[in-house]
């Protein structure tokens, strides 16, 4: 087996994704949401949140872990917030019903909060926070990492995840500004995919439970991850958990569901958005313009010896997706041979 | 002199802290706003935020750099946002009155955002983020500092603050759960006060121009702050400061004004508040419990070799507010030798 990439078009990777599904019990409609999202993921260079994640999501479907046919209810509804139970379906599906409904309120209101409940992992952070920048709005997004990789500052039992939060703004003549990022140094996708890819990871991205550094990822069930900013990170991932986990009756803590090692359990995944209006405090066309000025300030302030680029959150993610859209998606030569078995166990013609 | 810190009760401090205020134009009642705050800060131990920042304040407002009897107006308002013009008063009054006005609102909608301009200092961010509670609600206040001390992620030009973010949220049998943070690794106010203090940093904190580590408090103005996680908290300061700065209309990027080095220069600070209602998501008994048990959890779990307790945010913060209730507030030395001058330049009575 060649140890090349295989390149695939955006196109057919979506289409691989939606027959997938398709093949594992959702909807067309609903395999081709979920279909668009995650092949989104993979376009963007989010490799550990994409296609990556498809065996384990289907796996989970065909357990009985996961419900191929959700139904989502409004528990809770107010004029700016509503709280949202996601009957347990892919994480995907339940954040884009979550955003549109923020988006909608916002409209009005100027500012939207929506937490979900009974969710699931739902890929890059920043696919839902980049939802709401169609209309002028800025997009905030929080959730409860799926899974425990981090213990609180100075202890040793994981209660807590990667807790992810995403922001994104939009720019004028730039791409968007977008930050998404993992609370801790390191996102446990990372880890994955540096364990598929055989490499070694940098000291400071883990340590094991007597505080030695930890670089061989097919180790990493032997420690866990580091806080940024140390006792800073954790207290993010513990107040982001809060808001996205207890705060909407989604599991935080001792409770939550490792989806890597256990396919059947309902996760009870918390997640929230906001989707903020900018016309509610600015002219979008002012705003964009500051955002345009700040762009060029920062990317052309002198620089530390030694570094080439001063970067904006979100530059490297909009190159890599204009090269992938232009190029191919790479997929990774055992994740190619995972997927062709997938294929092969579900009947459906391979990527 | 001596060396010993002078103690003073909180009430004492308050007390002093209005009878400056109100001699330096204020009015009785706005000078006892702040002063309630600004005592609140040093009896919560955060000295570099409370009393040690008067004179600077005073001094600003002698200089006409501050309004000391601002009126707020409302420019831009929906029902669950809006945006204050805060005339350039105090950050402290102008915050108390736009968190006030977020609570408000998010009492019908669920949630409130409400940004302001022309703000200045507002002394630290757990304050704002600590008034909701009062309601049920959970606090969250980011504000554009008021001096840039931080270069974009590979930069020497400092270009951005340490851009602070709180949250605060209730418990039932614990103290609140307050993140109080900079996005940097440390606040420009531990750098002041170690300067104050004849102190040496920790390495980590500063970096000079050549990239090596600077641990001189004296010599701060020849480098800058590092962020948290290295590109992570420089693309939270970056967004945190669009969000606070950019949107409200407020500064940000160059045109900061060092409210350190510059006394006469309005200038245009951006704060803004989110009010959420727990009611709006989840019964507060429920919720409270839920953070109880949290709490519990965190405490009680398994440490690393040498580490002798497992801290939630705002546990020493909560535990200082009881140990300097009882027995009163430290004052260095240093800086009650200034306060004394204060004091007599004022014509009041010294602390």
């Amino acid at each position: 087996m060649s140890d090349a990439p295989h390149i695939v078009s955006h196109a057919d990777l979506q289409d691989f994704i939606k027959r997938g599904f398709a093949a594992s019990g959702l909807s067309d409609h609903d395999a081709g949401k979920v279909a668009q999202l995650m092949s989104q993921a993979d376009l963007i260079g989010q490799d550990g949140h994409g296609v990556f994640r498809m065996s384990q999501y289907i796996k989970r479907l065909q357990a009985g872990g996961m419900n191929p046919s959700p139904v989502f209810k409004t528990l809770e509804d107010r004029a700016a917030t509503a709280l949202v139970d996601g009957d347990n379906g892919l994480g995907h599906l339940v954040m884009q019903h979550a955003t549109e409904l923020a988006m909608k309120k916002a409209e009005t209101t100027g500012v939207a909060w929506v937490g979900v409940r009974n969710s699931n992992h739902a890929g890059p952070a920043s696919l839902y926070a980049m939802m709401p920048l169609k209309k002028d709005m800025i997009g905030l997004y929080v959730a409860v990492a799926s899974a425990n990789h981090m213990p609180p500052w100075g202890g040793t039992e994981q209660l807590l995840g990667t807790n992810p939060i995403a922001v994104a703004l939009p720019s004028g003549k730039n791409p968007p500004i977008v930050l998404d990022m993992a609370t801790t140094v390191a996102a446990y996708g990372k880890v994955k995919t540096a364990k598929q890819r055989g490499e070694t990871m940098p000291e400071g991205w883990m340590i094991d439970k007597l505080g030695q550094a930890l670089t061989d990822p097919q180790k990493s069930s032997e420690g866990f991850l580091l806080p940024i900013g140390g006792p800073k990170g954790y207290g993010l991932a513990l107040i982001f958990g809060i808001l996205a986990g207890t705060l909407n009756g989604a599991a935080f803590g001792r409770n939550v569901v490792d989806f890597n090692a256990d396919a059947t359990t309902k996760t009870n995944t918390g997640q929230f958005i906001i989707a903020l209006d900018i016309k509610a405090f600015a002219d979008p066309e002012v705003f964009r313009a500051g955002i345009d000025q700040l762009w060029d300030e920062m990317k052309s302030s002198p620089r530390l010896p030694g570094v080439e680029e001063i970067r904006i959150p979100g530059e490297r993610m909009d190159a890599i997706r204009a090269e992938r859209a232009a190029s191919g998606i790479p997929i990774a030569a055992a994740l190619k041979a995972e997927l062709d078995t997938l294929a092969a166990a579900l009947d459906i013609r391979p990527l």
